[in-house]
């Protein structure tokens, strides 16, 4: 088998203002590196795409660093070994990598972990099996901690990480409230089994929610903020629980909305209601929790208790109108590039 | 001894918009009521002032029913028992109360603690022993959760609330940074211990403040709102801690500030620092810390490892204008209305 010579990689051409704009990103064909030792060349098949992606195209302070300029874009992959330089590993064996916006990477072997295609579809190690589904997993059962009876409140509910939070409450006796942008995702979450299912672009959409959790909101798990955020506050109950994994309604804003100011009015409902707030990123629950969540998650999938559903994209050149896309909610499910067969 | 015939009571006359005005309160005198089986009058010695109370004015929703009008003002209070119709009790005997801003009461003899004047002070049952030494203590310790070497930051400082969380703050091995307002008010966070005392007040306080944090805020403890949170905020450290039991600075507040509208930006911050933000009121913690509390504590004090002060103001009449300025800090130390010797 002849190794590739090139690889097509997608760089950082320059931070967005508000929504990415194609501008912002350059392709560019450079050749394939050579692994050294105890390294593995890597052929992308998956790219996966997740919207913490917009916080690091800039340079706002956050948890990570951002992407340098003119530095291929960072992402989640499940890639093909083509050439092993190291003895854990041979070609054709498919791992999980973080190699980017790329057909083609460089891995330290001790920085991928193998897929069993046997177990499961190996792109599920981009989803439900993966970051999305452990956001979900650790966010609701470490912070959210839902009691049967209570209700959970989850938007971008069709999405890989709140679809693995309402049906995880759902396996913890909690009642799960989904909310989605459309009619089809609206049914597709009856399907899954949430007990309502709103649309947040009916224009009585806050009314539809109250309706919805006539005993109130006692888990919150906050990953869109804006308008969603506004139509829960007032419906928490004493000692309500927010995990707060992200904003996507807020990643393009470019300035503070008009006011008033309502972050005073925030702090007085955390006070009244005696709310946690607790933002988290998934990292900090792998040491304790990850075991535990590949477990529970295949029995689950297994069980068909978890079900998921991916939305595809082909080719790495469509990657950046795919990711305008999935800030705007135009996916449906785990977004996901195809690069390589 | 003959019993006393009339009781002076302070009644809310209306809910006050912003600052409460004299016209707010109305004082009554109303003839001494006789207690049934099972029931003590009680002649109350000290009135604690706590700014609490503010949103007991209020009829905005809160976790606490409103004080309804024309209905006496309701008040933790150290009482000497006049007249008992239960066997646990004597005439002359001292207890820990809530009956409100008057000066004689009825009270379920199950609904008092007995006092023992000689362990301490009364009315540190009011302060440093009470509901404000148990908000910081269970506040700090349960949801503040300081390590050796971090840094703990309170405002109002000198307050019973702020005092005790820096001092225990010290205990657990943390850095405490206090803030305050005025000369006089810093010099006495100095003396009590705390690592760094800033004034509130100075025009360059923000910049004070992260002078005097040079790691950066481990856990804000929040009791007032407004400016000092804004100046804490940027410099609170991933997995901060921020208990908040009080927003003093925003009690008389009438409309939300002008904008722009900060709330969204500070649900990113508390993402992008994985902060917990920790609303909560003392009485949750009662059940499993109060025994601690009182233990723990009552050897602090003992030890000299905790001192508090007391700001007593003389006569029932002045409890409106003292509790005035308590919500513009003009208090130095915890406020008590002294009724009667």
């Amino acid at each position: 088998m002849s190794l590739p010579v090139e690889n097509t990689r997608i760089v950082l051409a320059s931070r967005p203002v508000g929504e990415p704009q194609s501008s912002d990103f350059r392709v560019e064909t450079v050749p394939v590196p050579v692994p050294g030792d105890g390294e593995l060349l890597l052929e992308t098949l998956y790219l996966s795409l997740d919207p913490y992606m917009r916080g690091r195209m800039s340079d706002a302070e956050s948890y990570a660093d951002p992407v340098p300029l003119d530095a291929v874009m960072v992402g989640g992959t499940v890639c093909r070994v083509v050439d092993s330089r190291s003895p854990g590993f041979a070609a054709g064996d498919v791992v999980l990598s973080f190699s980017g916006w790329q057909t083609h990477s460089l891995a330290d072997a001790r920085h991928v972990r193998k897929l069993d295609p046997a177990a499961a579809p190996v792109q599920t190690a981009l989803g439900v099996l993966g970051m999305p589904g452990f956001t979900a997993y650790a966010g609701l059962l470490q912070i959210g901690k839902p009691k049967a009876g209570e209700t959970v409140v989850v938007a971008a509910a069709t999405g890989p990480v709140g679809s693995a939070v309402g049906q995880i409450a759902k396996i913890k006796g909690a009642r799960a409230v989904g909310i989605a942008g459309g009619p089809d995702k609206v049914a597709y979450l009856r399907e899954l089994g949430f007990d309502e299912a709103i649309d947040h672009r009916a224009a009585d959409f806050a009314e539809q929610l109250t309706a919805a959790c006539p005993s109130g909101v006692d888990v919150y798990f906050e990953n869109v903020g804006g308008k969603v955020w506004d139509a829960v506050l007032p419906l928490l109950n004493t000692y309500a629980r927010v995990p707060v994994c992200g904003l996507v309604s807020q990643y393009n804003a470019t300035a503070a909305p008009e006011g008033p100011d309502r972050s005073s009015a925030l702090m007085g409902r955390i006070l009244t209601k005696s709310l946690t707030v607790r933002g988290f990123i998934q990292a900090e629950f792998v040491r304790d929790q990850y075991t535990h969540f590949i477990a529970d998650m295949s029995e689950w999938i297994r069980d068909g208790r978890v079900r998921y559903r991916e939305d595809i994209v082909d080719g790495l050149a469509n990657a950046p109108s795919a990711f305008v896309g999935l800030l705007a909610g135009k996916n449906f499910g785990k977004l996901l590039v195809k690069v390589a067969e």
